[in-house]
């Protein structure tokens, strides 16, 4: 197994086509620089009376889409964040420590006594850095366009950045971003903002090695994600993830049970309190920007979960289970509740509260053991809030269409609008092989009542460990359920974006319909393999393969029309 | 261009694998034998008092999954309801018209001034062997499963021919079955069976011969579709049909106007009612079951046509308005709608009345355009039923999620509850190279609410013609929103099938996952390529690669809650 990621994908200049630039927009409260990907249009499209020669995309790459920056994955990315902490005096160094060989950064936590979260800034009206550069990040440098269109009836706004503070004072939103990881782009989590996605990445103990997952995690935010979860269990675990965390733009997520586990050698009846907490701060000062932590799986559950068709599904959840049962005592992760808070909030570290007891199959949906855990979600929501740790809460799982829109209405009520986080939910089990889609259907329609972040799934699931185009496809097919969400949600910005894509394809501007599509590489190899029999690689045709030319209907509907 | 199908994708008998055995169900009214896969399961798994040790399958691959069958693609299929009609006293061969060389069967039609549709049967209370087939097949040899559901308060009750032949009398399903094409297995489509999909094959002028299209529609059906339209468009486009439709097992669908168009040289001004009549007439003597027919785009309707985004997006209304344009005349599909209606009653072949103004992007969706012409097909549904014709009603297009409710609830008024047959919605415009998956999505959510048939979309969509592996994808992810429709339905058998490939999961019996799933030859070959590091196939593994043995939480359920 490589111990280094030597032979790692190398980010290429070029990846997004010779159409996409890197741009930077300066806040005006704090000095952050917020990078977005703009797409130059072959033409001028005017759509009500505005003129789109250019769309800048909400980026995730970071600055691996940046030619200017010189990629070095021994290194990491550049630190930008700690250019905007360096006169903080509410956070010191730890003490004892070394700096990371890899960026040259000791770590730093909170002084005693003191929460460094966005919520506690936001509670006292203080708009922090990330705040803005989310406000920034949300728009898309659309404001005009949503001006307009929130003056026609709709009730969407810009987003200013003392509405990002709002909304995470609510608790209605999170900026997950330790304090350790100064490369972090920030970004929002909250149904009032852009739909999210998270990738899982990680290895196992059977299968891929450190430079795989660093690799695969470049390659997820490449694609679009929003987040990614290390959700390694195998060995060189914390190398992993120094590796990942140093060279990730975006916000990195764990489960820390899993290298407890491994440090107790799999044995989930050794697993203690101690040996948790010192996972939680080892990962910490790594700069790991949230945890899902399974505090809600109670005794009192398990009775309902033995009743079911697949029991419990949650890796962690049934580490927890097993741990219970063999103590016969509560849930330490319950138990220790306020000690885990008080370690977040040093850190700023998110807690992602798990559901152990997410139904795992369609038959277990909606019912009492989850729906009791998630009561408990919303009491621990509260708890946490006490220390002013972010707080999002995690879902299912396996939900028949149905009852999908049941647990948005319960998470809300539960959980007092804290920012709801699932995987899928999955609407049928039978879909083996193709379980990103069946996913992305019940994630969809989640996302559009309000669910905040999907975690994708690839088509690996239920059958293996995904490699790299599984991640791609997984990203891509979740990046479209949560647009679609968005357009149902009415975002100004998500409809003109859909706007320009069909009015690129009415006048077979193809070049800008490769670079409006969700995986611009797809689109431009699978035209072109469509149009070899034709002539040249078809972007000037005024059809394509599907139709021919003679039974264009767009060819046909110019023709009468006159447009 | 090859112009036979000798190169023909030869079924190979193995193709489910060896869990998979061909069964039929003899009916009690009629002479009719239904064929069905179950599926051997490799234990006996107990749910709610009832013992499974096998699963049928609802079966569309015909005697293509009946090893006792010699295929030969040059005769064709079996012509098994020729037997169900041989004493039919209300039919007459067409007069002056030769043998097909492949099945040596002379085209019928009904006697001057009859009707042969099945809603005409129903309506006078008579139940066809058509019906009883239908019924046979949409239970799957689970009647005493659903009873004892739907004594548990569901509403949902085994299929009876007598709930078939009631359905069809109301026109809302319909059965379609030309009598000339004997090599069919009835199937019905409404809201009250299962859902169903349909595949689009069909060459275009630039690419792919009769034997890859031929190739495609029995692909097609192996993999899951219940109906397959020939949108065929290039040369060859009488024969390639009559390949299609000798081999097909399954209902096949056209849209005439495209052959119309190639008899007139692609010059849509040069069309008239003849071509069309005699095109109608030369399929319907084939044996085409459904006929897409652009009856309700009217003159009135192409102002607002012309302010959309992406105007009209029909194949076949686009050639309608240009010559409406042309002519400056109504659309002769509809002043000619009851000289259609003639025919189709002598054939009994269904329409499919098209929505040539579907929207083509979310800008357009639920316009002005669209539920103008949405009326109009409410109209030519009663007119259609006069001359008890079968009727389906056409959809979107491109329709964002929070606007999906409303096509449906709109589509039940205006058309008198005729099945809806719809292509997706699509719930985005960017999402090329993936919008199979879109389709899904909001496909899912409409059948949900009673649309009863999805046209697949391929990963093609938007930017050229389906290979075989566009064809499996699209079949099998549109399998997927069918089934989760169903279970969203409270489908007995759908929850039954989902409970049994859950129950499998949990037990580590990975073929009956297999076996279960919607394309077991992929789960089996993923899982087999993850399990190939490990030991063996992965077969008898009580875990699988994506968590290993150590981190496996139904491993962990189980032994926590010792089952």
């Amino acid at each position: 197994m490589s111990t280094s990621p030597d032979n790692l994908f190398c980010p290429e200049q070029n990846f997004y086509g010779p159409d996409s630039e890197k741009i930077y927009i300066d806040g005006s409260l704090h000095p952050v620089k917020v990078g977005m990907r703009r797409i130059k249009l072959s033409k001028t499209y005017t759509l009500h009376g505005t003129d789109f020669s250019s769309f800048p995309l909400y980026d995730t790459s970071g600055p691996y889409s940046d030619p200017s920056v010189t990629i070095d994955l021994h290194k990491g990315l550049p630190s930008t964040r700690d250019f905007w902490q360096k006169n903080r005096t509410d956070i010191e160094v730890c003490p004892g420590k070394n700096p990371s060989p890899m960026n040259n950064r000791t770590p730093v936590r909170a002084k005693q006594g003191k929460s460094v979260t966005q919520m506690h800034y936001a509670r006292k009206g203080i708009i922090t850095p990330e705040m803005e550069y989310v406000a920034i990040r949300e728009n898309q440098q659309l404001e005009e366009w949503i001006e307009r269109f929130s003056s026609n009836g709709s009730s969407v706004k810009p987003v200013t950045p003392e509405f990002v503070r709002d909304e995470i004072a609510k608790g209605r939103a999170i900026i997950p971003a330790n304090i350790n990881h100064p490369e972090l782009e920030p970004m929002a989590i909250g149904r009032n903002f852009r739909v999210k996605i998270n990738a899982n990445i990680g290895n196992s103990a059977l299968a891929s090695s450190i430079s795989e997952e660093v690799e695969k995690s470049v390659w997820a935010c490449r694609w679009g994600a929003d987040t990614v979860m290390d959700l390694s269990t195998g060995k060189n675990i914390h190398q992993t993830r120094e590796w990942i965390l140093r060279n990730s733009p975006v916000p990195i997520g764990t489960v820390p049970i899993y290298q407890a586990l491994e440090k107790v050698g799999g044995k989930a009846e050794e697993l203690n309190w101690n040996i948790y907490r010192d996972t939680l701060i080892e990962q910490a000062e790594q700069g790991v920007d949230y945890f899902t932590i399974h505090s809600g799986i109670l005794l009192d559950f398990l009775p309902a979960a033995q009743r079911r068709t697949t029991g419990i599904v949650s890796r962690g959840g049934s580490i927890i289970a097993k741990w219970c049962r063999a103590h016969k005592q509560e849930n330490f992760l319950y138990s220790h509740f306020d000690d885990i808070c008080d370690i977040l909030r040093s850190y700023d570290i998110a807690i992602s509260i798990g559901d152990a007891l997410r139904p795992g199959s369609i038959a277990d949906a909606n019912d009492e053991a989850q729906f009791s855990e998630l009561k408990t979600l919303g009491e621990l929501t509260l708890k946490a809030w006490k220390y002013d740790v972010q707080v999002m809460i995690e879902g299912p799982g396996h939900v028949p269409l149905n009852l999908v829109e049941e647990n948005m209405r319960k998470q809300l009520e539960y959980c007092h609008e804290a920012p709801f986080y699932t995987l899928g939910p999955l609407v049928t089990d039978i879909a083996a092989g193709y379980d990103h889609v069946n996913s992305a259907i019940g994630g969809t329609l989640l996302a559009s009542l309000g669910c905040a972040m999907l975690c994708y799934v690839t088509p690996k699931e239920h059958l293996g460990l995904p490699d790299k185009n599984d991640v791609r496809e997984g990203v891509i097919v979740h990046k479209l359920a949560a647009h679609a969400a968005d357009i149902a949600k009415g975002s100004p910005s998500a409809l003109l974006h859909d706007k320009l894509m069909s009015s690129a394809r009415y006048s077979f501007a193809w070049n800008d319909q490769f670079n409006l599509s969700l995986d611009p590489v797809k689109t431009r190899q699978v035209h072109a393999e469509s149009s070899q029999q034709n002539t040249g690689d078809g972007t000037d045709d005024h059809f394509c393969t599907m139709c021919g030319p003679d039974f264009c209907s767009m060819k046909k509907s110019q023709e009468v029309t006159g447009k």
